[in-house]
C-alpha cells in the first residue's frame, strides 16, 4: 500500500483542521501522524511541548513520504497559545469527569468540523500525550470533546491510530461520498449483453450436441439456470473470449469420439 | 489513551470477521494489527506465510496488552488455506485492473460483513504485505473489495492503520449507532432551572445594588441578555455555587466603599 513520491504532492485541501499533539512522547508517534494525516488530506500539525524536543530524525523516518506535513508544522510551548488563532478547539477524551461540555463521536465530530470550516472559521482538534491523555487544564481550552466509538474492554488506542480515524472521518465527511457499494470495472471491458447472449448461443449449442440437454422437460430449466449464473455479474469479454475457447476445445475433444 | 489490563479482559464479539494478513513482513505491524483489532472489537487473526517466520516476541511487545489475538491466530501456508473454511472474502486493494468484482468503501464492506454474519456465515478480510499489497492470485481468492475513501495523492497506508478503519467501521457499523452529538454530563450533577433562576436573582439584586442597571430603558434587554448566557449550555451546581461566590465577595468588596 505505498504510494509513489505522495510526499512532494501533499499539499492542505483547506478549509481542513489543525492536529494539535500535547506533549507527545516519541517522534516515532509524531511521525506516523503525520503520515495518517496525509492518508486523510489534513495537513497542518502543531507540537505541544513534545517530551523529546524537536526536531527528531525518527519522525521523518515513520512519516513514509509526508515530510511536508513534518517540514511545515509549529512548535508552542502551551496548548493556550497552540489554539490562539483558532475559533473551535476538539478535544480527543476517553472519559473525561466533573465536565459539562457538547461530546461529539468522531463521526459527528467530522461534520460539524466542515460545517465550521464553511463559515470561514479555523478548527483545532486536541490530541494528548500517549500514556495519560488529556488532562483537565487541557480539556478546559476546548469547546468540545470527542469520543470514540470503540471496544470499551480494550481502550488502548495508540496516538496515530487516533489521528488516522479522525482523519479519515474528515476526509470521507467533506463530500461527496462513495457510494457503498459499487463494481469495480478499471481497465476491463464490460461484456455487452449481445457479446454474452452470443456466448450463450454457443454454450447451449454445444450442451445441447453433448447430450447435455437432451431431456426436454428439464431442459428449458437447465438453460434458465446457466443464464441466470452467467448473468450474475457484469463478465469482461476477456473472460467471454477464454469461457468460448473452452466450450469450443471440450466440444473439439468430444466430437472424435462421437 | 492506555487501558488497564484490557489484554486480559479481550474475548470475541462474534459474528466477527477474521482479520487475514498475507505475507506480512514487520512483526511490529502484526502487533500493532492486533491492537487495532482489540480497539475494534475484532478477535480472529490469521497470517498467511509471515516473512521472518512465526512467533515472533516483537509482536507482543507492539501489541499494547492485546495478547489474546496473538496468543490465538493461525498460520497458513496459503490465502486459499487460510480462507478454506470462510463463506465470503474481501479483499483490501487500492486499485486493481482488469477485475471486476463488487468494489465496496470500508463503511459499505462494514455493514455487509455484519449482514453476512447474521446468517451465519463467516467472513475473512485480506490485507497484503506492506510494500506491494495483494497480488492478482490473492485477490482470486476474494468475493469482494474494499477500496479506502481515503485522499488519492497520499496512499502510503500503513498496515495496522488499513485494519484499524476496517475494525473502527464494524465496530460502529454493529448497531445501535452512538448519537453522533450528545453533552458529556459523566459525574458533573446539572443545575436545575430552579437553581440556575435563584442564581440569577442573586446575580441581577448585586448588578442593581451596584448602580450597573440603572438604566432603565437598557435594563430589561441587558438582563435578557445575562440570562441568554448562563442559558447557553447546561450548567453544573458545583459551578452556580462558584458564581454565587464569586457575586458574593464581589459584592461584599464594594459595599465598604458605599
Amino acid at each position: 500500500m505505498t504510494g509513489r513520491d505522495g510526499g512532494a504532492e501533499l499539499t492542505p485541501i483547506d478549509p481542513s483542521p489543525v492536529v494539535i499533539l500535547v506533549r507527545p512522547q516519541l517522534a516515532e508517534n509524531i511521525g506516523a501522524v503525520a503520515r495518517a494525516m496525509g492518508n486523510g488530506g489534513l495537513f497542518h500539525l502543531r507540537l505541544v511541548a513534545p517530551r523529546d524536543g524537536w526536531p527528531q530524525e525518527r519522525a521523518w523516518r515513520m512519516a513514509s513520504g509526508a515530510h511536508r506535513i513534518l517540514d511545515s508544522l509549529t512548535l508552542h510551548e502551551t496548548v493556550a497559545d497552540a489554539v490562539a488563532d483558532l475559533h473551535r478547539v476538539f478535544a480527543t477524551c476517553p472519559r473525561p469527569r466533573h465536565i459539562i461540555k457538547p461530546m461529539l463521536t468522531a463521526r459527528g465530530a467530522a461534520v460539524e468540523i466542515h460545517a465550521i470550516g464553511a463559515r470561514a472559521l479555523k478548527c483545532g482538534i486536541l490530541f494528548g500525550p500517549e500514556r495519560a491523555g488529556l488532562d483537565n487544564d487541557d480539556i478546559a481550552c476546548a469547546d468540545s470533546l470527542i469520543r470514540y466509538d470503540l471496544n470499551p474492554d480494550f481502550m488502548s488506542l495508540n496516538l496515530s491510530q487516533a489521528v488516522m480515524i479522525m482523519a479519515y472521518e474528515w476526509y470521507i465527511a467533506r463530500g461527496p461520498e462513495e457510494p457503498p457499494r459499487s463494481l469495480q470495472t478499471n481497465g476491463a471491458e464490460v461484456a455487452t449483453k449481445y457479446e454474452l447472449e452470443n456466448f450463450m448461443e454457443h454454450l447451449i449449442c454445444e450442451c445441447d450436441a453433448s447430450g447435455f440437454l437432451k431431456n426436454p422437460q428439464k431442459r428449458p430449466g437447465m438453460v434458465r439456470n446457466l443464464r441466470h449464473f452467467f448473468q450474475r455479474g457484469e463478465v469482461t469479454g476477456q473472460e467471454l473470449n477464454t469461457l468460448h475457447g473452452i466450450i469450443a476445445e471440450l466440444a473439439r475433444g468430444r466430437k472424435p469420439e462421437a
